[in-house]
């Protein structure tokens, strides 16, 4: 039975279908139906089912045998809701038709308006609306549209026939009889084309249905279907619906409307709208749109409030309803037709981060929602940009390159190419953007002070990438089409030059660079609302987050944003404050072990300090802080002045640092000798840090602060090197304890970040009291890539589609994931208690995150800004929310 | 009762012990039982078992009860077969006291000799002899001895003594009066130490036999236990034999003598012997000894075979009793006393590997040992010595610096330290070692026409070390103490300089950097015994090995070796000819496709050229041809004044080179732009290659040779690479063999060499027809260090013992092995019949061998001169002879 009915009826207030017939009619056909059902206003109309597609396929393009008839009494039925006859020339039905299939996608056909009119209807309806000109554009609108969407005649033919009539004019500016001449000369292009124009509404109509079934199977619409994984066999619906007018006089209207404030999502009725106007008016421009009320302050006068109280009163109630029913903000389109409100659609509203959690939070408030589905409406990753000051939309702007986005935010200054440059310039009160070729550990004081940060070379993790999100700095890197030239202190992007000095803007969010100072807005204010659903997200989420910091400030705004501990700190900063940095040089530079010591000792206070700031912020919580981590020759300068300014400095010959630095240099140095290969060759420095932590611990402790320190030991591949250090270790710290006659309780752990260390996790769990997944490192190694080089081949693979996203951006569940569940089974066989986190970056991906709840992980520890996305998506895993 | 019997008798063609007894009365023990059981002449006496040694451990050092008569029963037993009275003061019975535990450790306790003299049994000693100083040097060192490993007195207390009487003077130039009066000395010395000296030659044994237990727990002897996993309670058993003596005239002699030829495995009985002597004169070199008979040929008058002719005869017969029993070459110590043969000792012999290899295969062909046997007697590893020089061990040389030994084998030559230097003294008809800091692959040529090359960096995979064991060169490596100027055109070796054009040599077995030009022997001829057991091992073996050759010529060499097909064509080096290389660097500078195809044009009959050289010297076997593989600034100089030079050469101006240099500059190059991602990026390449394969294995086709072509992408870490570059290098083929119209069966693989391509080989194999495990770079990731820096920390890893080799050298099973095992169980989830092989140096290291048997790999592929050594270890695999 329910096979032979292809035809869904819909309007007053009764439909044969609902939400539930989504695959059978299609998303807009159920959504017709559902709102009908509702109640609401909705012109009548029927849907002819997907099914019945289908059928036209497999039967070489035939309808379904009853499907003719079934469409007869859909008209007639319409015919009698709306008391107008479809052909009539007195009282003449109109329909619009519009595909709709279950998922929408590209290459559909467009609506057709106005099906129905032809030489006498269009009388009619001048007659009717008591207005020609309307009555003529809409069948010269007719012409047009059914000419190219249904009969496929190329555009250029009704231009080249409007040209021959309007010349360069807008059809608006054409008189009534060169209307008239249109339609005919347009009538005249389809005959042309096709031999014959459909006078007959009937014929108009099955074209047109024929029309919408065949867009369903041309190349453009397959391809999509198969590369988005959408049944071949979901066909479309047809939605055939009576035409209403807002543009019927003075008690006629349309316009667009919010059930709440779509930019901060506030509870108030928003929308535009426009009397005597058809719905392309408010959309384009040519208009100024009047506001539905005064909520937002402004002419009491223009509202529709005032213009027709008791439509906006029904509307007013009629959006409440639909709220409630659809348990969302809707984005409604409305009409109406000489007194009589119509909704024409109503679809969830887009809306801004800001706004989407304004909303989700006062739904559940309003009981309308739970506190799960809220959740479940935010994506983590959107949360990030609610933190950061946005470019003014309205603003103009000049984009003169692109790179790509590294940390969102926008950022204005004026650009500087050195790091003591930017120091000096912000000194003098002058905001800068820093633009290098890429940044090293030396430039960070230089990007603390910088508003943002460019460079033309390095990845998503390159290393300013990494460290702008850290500071929760706007950054674009890898724009490749920008080319720095320190010598000149410019960089040309295109034809453009910009010399330091000029002012820029980034979009760290799309990777836009702007010549000049465009405006921004500041972060929209959180109203409790992030916090609010933060706090749900923490109730349900597994895995806790912490943040990766390296300093007192970062680690108060971290434990701000939620975050339960530091689960990186990289002391490798600390190194690089300029005392600290002469004296690790004149370590690296030292002949003997008492040289060697003499240059920590400078060292150790500077980082028992650092540490002290850190341990106050996190009272009560852990924080583990990773051994020093890069190779020595980071901490050496490159070129060639530098090289005699530092032993100038340093008191050395030119010559010996040189050589040193030769001696130093490596082939491939993240491959080389730094993380714990150093601490087994050069044990004084790993036993300073340890001293400077201890004594830190002490020191805080007896504040009264509670300090849970974490070592961890960096580049273990090899359980015998965690062994050694873990014993160096401890013996200092029992060292430190026992001068002090304090205790601390304090773990030893390391940082997995090796595939070899996953796979002999069972031998390094034996020295370790945690494992911290450096995923970073592991993810270069595991695919053999340096971040610093990957550019030049994985954006090919990206653009042709052999790799969906960076596998530093995104985390590769495959390859690196199998890895770290190796890792997680072997380690806990071993030490059934181990606790295991991840701190390289996909700590805040959720994807990542996904993974690591499902694995078992005990926490994930991120940049801090990204401490929110991390506690949502901690919740969606447990929620079963996201996949991995 | 058993546990009662302390002690073992052994004489007179009987004895209470056997081979079977090792655990009981130690190694030495046993076999004095078992010798004695065959009917030897050997000299009798008795073994004190292990148990009791544990028993003196276990209750306050006392012996077991009954262990004193015992002792003193087999004194008698003794005294009874020599009819000689211990103490006796007309015809002495004196005995040797001698450790033996059931394995041989250090710090065990020396040999005690001529226990039983005093001052009244010297006297008979004298008299029966005939020979009053031999008699009181056998006192004099007995004192001594005793007074030394028993009495723990301190040598320098008797060489003081010694030097009151004798001065700067040897022993042996004292005169009779002397030695009684240094006897005397020596016995004050010991009374000195201990309050008196034990007169009494029962009072003596039982110290000696004291002595040999506390041996036995010296800390020194617990240490190696300990760290060799000997149980501590293995105890030592204690052999007491009577002393028999080569000096008593005339008609007795002493001597060492080898069942076989120990050099060159020849079936000859071979010894030297002395006359009138003991075992150390033989052993001291002062006196010459001669030979055992003429079989070397020689002066038949000093044989002992015409000296004393029965004696030779009993001893010709015996030896060969004694092989056939030991089913081994041995090597024995024999005494003739008085005319009266004695057999001290027997083992199996040392020798050669020259050697090792011809007994085997005679032992085999004599029907004493099984082809398996014969197979588990050779190391895989020393096979490649007998395929190269060696220094002459008696030439006189100076070392002066030392590195790690990268390719066995002797050479010497003129330093020089530029490949063109090389190639020119060369064509010059001079013989030259090539010493560079490091090699890259533009010194092929000049290592190819040096005898030996020596680098002061990088390890035993370095660059230099790969390409000299492929092309079976002398190479010591990583000679840190060696500093290169290449300016002054000198190394520095500590104290010494040596110049361009000064001679030395290098021992590629030790690392050894010697001054001057030291006399090489040729390598040993190959009898026909290698061959003979490597088709022993091929019939056993499970695994088939390959070679890495990269020309006609190196594969040749392969085949002569018993390799089965070519496992790694690298293809680079054919790009480093010299035409080749100007095409490729036009190609890198080239500005658009139609100038790289052009570029590409002059490549390609080269390479073809070379394929079919590799395809006809393989008739019928598998060539695997990796596609190029380095990044392409290897192609492009560094130094500036190349830049300049290549330049003008190209005709470009050198700024665009310098550029273009820049623009390939990576951080890390071996995880950049290379392998099958410079696949992705410059199809043209691939293109041309696969185009060169085809068309030369159509070529070689038609000669009527079979040619079996196996295309191998590398370095793939996404499925999506080789099913791209898979179906590219299809068409090329495709349409190769269209145009030439001609079927060639080829198959297309990839190399796994990323633990990402371990992790996803499920994926991966879907796409290739075999995977060949890179498992130098696959090491290099998985451990996260480069080989060109490891030196660095691993050599200090090594010193501490945290490694106990670098895993380049030796296969690492437990993380490495773990991956491979992975990518084996996917891949072959994938494609039950994927052909999995290995290419990486650790197809020729008999611990990979024996692992990649385990885990199913089909065959293992090493450089040329490896492949036997490949054979036989993958024999030892099949036959459960190397743990994995």
């Amino acid at each position: 039975m329910a096979d032979d009915r292809h035809v869904f009826q819909f309007g007053g207030g009764q439909a044969d279908g609902s939400a539930a017939d989504k695959q059978l009619l299609g998303g807009k056909g159920a959504n017709l139906a559902e709102m009908t059902r509702l109640g609401l206003p909705v012109p009548p109309g029927f849907t002819i089912t997907t099914t019945a597609c289908n059928h036209y396929f497999g039967n070489e393009e035939s309808w379904p045998e009853g499907m003719e008839q079934q469409v007869r009494a859909g008209v007639t039925a319409v015919e009698t809701l709306t008391d107008k006859t479809f052909g009539s020339p007195e009282n003449p039905l109109l329909f619009s038709v519009r595909s709709g299939a279950p998922v929408s996608m590209p290459g559909m056909m467009d609506t057709v308006l106005n099906l129905g009119l032809n030489d006498e209807t269009v009388q009619a309806l001048a007659l009717k609306s008591g207005n020609p000109r309307f009555a003529w554009d809409s069948y010269r609108r007719f012409l047009m549209m059914f000419g190219d969407v249904v009969l496929r005649i190329h555009m250029s033919r009704f231009n080249r026939a409007f040209r021959d009539i309007g010349g360069t004019r807008e059809a608006a500016e054409l008189t009534l009889d060169e209307l008239k001449s249109l339609c005919m000369a347009f009538k005249g292009v389809i005959e042309g084309a096709t031999g014959s124009f459909p006078s007959d509404p009937w014929d108009q109509l099955r074209a047109a249905i024929d029309a919408v079934f065949k867009s369903f199977n041309t190349q453009r619409a397959r391809y999509y279907r198969k590369t988005h994984g959408i049944p071949a066999d979901c066909g479309t619906g047809v939605n055939v619906q009576a035409m209403v007018f807002g543009n019927m006089g003075e008690q006629s209207a349309t316009g667009v409307a919010f059930t709440r404030d779509p930019s901060t999502g506030k509870r108030i009725f928003f929308g535009e709208w426009l009397p005597n106007a058809q719905g392309e008016d408010v959309v384009a421009g040519t208009h100024t749109p009047r506001p539905l009320n005064n909520e937002r302050g402004g002419d009491a006068e223009s509202t529709l409030e005032s213009w027709m109280p008791e439509v906006y009163a029904e509307f007013h109630e009629l959006q409440r309803k639909l709220e409630v029913h659809y348990r969302d903000m809707q984005d409604i389109e409305f009409t109406v037709e000489d007194g009589t409100l119509y909704l024409l659609q109503t679809r969830t509203g887009k809306r801004t981060t800001a706004a989407a959690l304004q909303i989700a939070v006062d739904l559940v408030d309003e009981g309308i929602i739970s506190e799960e589905e809220a959740l479940a409406r935010i994506q983590p990753e959107k949360l990030e940009e609610v933190l950061r000051p946005v470019l003014d939309p309205d603003a103009p702007r000049r984009v003169i390159g692109k790179g790509l986005p590294a940390s969102p935010g926008a950022a204005s200054g004026k650009v500087v190419f050195h790091s003591e440059e930017a120091q000096e310039l912000v000194e003098r009160g002058e905001q800068v953007v820093l633009v290098r070729m890429e940044t090293s550990p030396e430039d960070i004081q230089g990007m603390t002070v910088s508003e943002g940060i460019l460079t033309s070379r390095g990845g998503q993790t390159s290393h300013a990438a990494v460290v702008a999100r850290g500071m929760g700095k706007p950054c674009v890197v890898g724009a490749s089409d920008i080319a720095v030239d320190y010598g000149r202190q410019l960089f040309y992007a295109g034809d453009t030059v910009v010399r330091r000095g000029d002012f820029i803007t980034l979009d760290g969010s799309t990777g836009e660079i702007m010549e000049g100072s465009v405006p921004t807005l500041p972060p929209a204010t959180d109203s409790g609302a992030m916090s609010k659903l933060l706090a749900w997200a923490d109730a349900r989420a597994r895995l806790t987050v912490r943040a990766n910091a390296d300093n007192g400030p970062d680690a108060a705004r971290a434990r701000e944003l939620g975050a339960c501990g530091i689960g990186l700190c990289r002391t490798e900063h600390m190194f690089f404050q300029a005392t600290a940095l002469r004296s690790m040089r004149q370590l690296i530079l030292a002949e003997d072990k008492r040289s060697r010591l003499r240059a920590l000792a400078n060292v150790l206070p500077i980082q028992r300090d650092d540490f002290c700031e850190i341990f106050r912020a996190m009272d009560g919580l852990p924080v583990t802080v990773r051994l020093l981590d890069p190779p020595l020759h980071e901490f050496l300068p490159v070129a060639h002045e530098d090289v005699l300014q530092v032993a100038e400095d340093l008191g050395v010959r030119p010559e010996k640092l040189q050589e040193r630095l030769e001696s130093l240099h490596e082939s491939n140095p993240m491959m080389g000798h730094r993380g714990c290969r150093l601490g087994m060759t050069s044990p004084e420095i790993y036993e300073t840090q340890v001293r400077a932590i201890l004594e830190a611990a002490v020191e805080v402790t007896r504040e009264g602060i509670e300090v849970l320190p974490e070592i961890m030991i960096p580049l273990v591949g090899l359980a015998g090197e965690l062994e050694r250090l873990r014993a160096r270790a401890e013996d200092t710290a029992e060292k430190v304890l026992s001068e002090l006659g304090e205790s601390v309780d304090y773990k030893i752990g390391t940082m997995i970040e090796l595939p070899r260390a996953c796979l002999t996790a069972d031998k390094v769990a034996e020295h370790a009291d945690f494992f911290s997944f450096g995923t970073n490192d592991l993810t270069q190694m595991t695919w053999g890539f340096s971040r610093d080089d990957m550019g030049k081949f994985f954006n090919a693979y990206m653009h042709e589609g052999i790799l969906k996203d960076s596998p530093l951006a995104t985390f590769d569940i495959e390859g690196v994931g199998h890895l770290v569940e190796i890792a997680v089974e072997k380690g806990r066989a071993t030490s059934p208690r181990l606790k295991v986190g991840v701190c390289g970056e996909h700590g805040g991906d959720p994807v990542g995150v996904a993974f690591f709840h499902r694995v078992g992980l005990d926490y994930v520890s991120c940049s801090p800004f990204r401490v929110p996305v991390a506690r949502l998506a901690a919740a969606h895993a447990a929620l079963g929310l996201i996949e991995s």
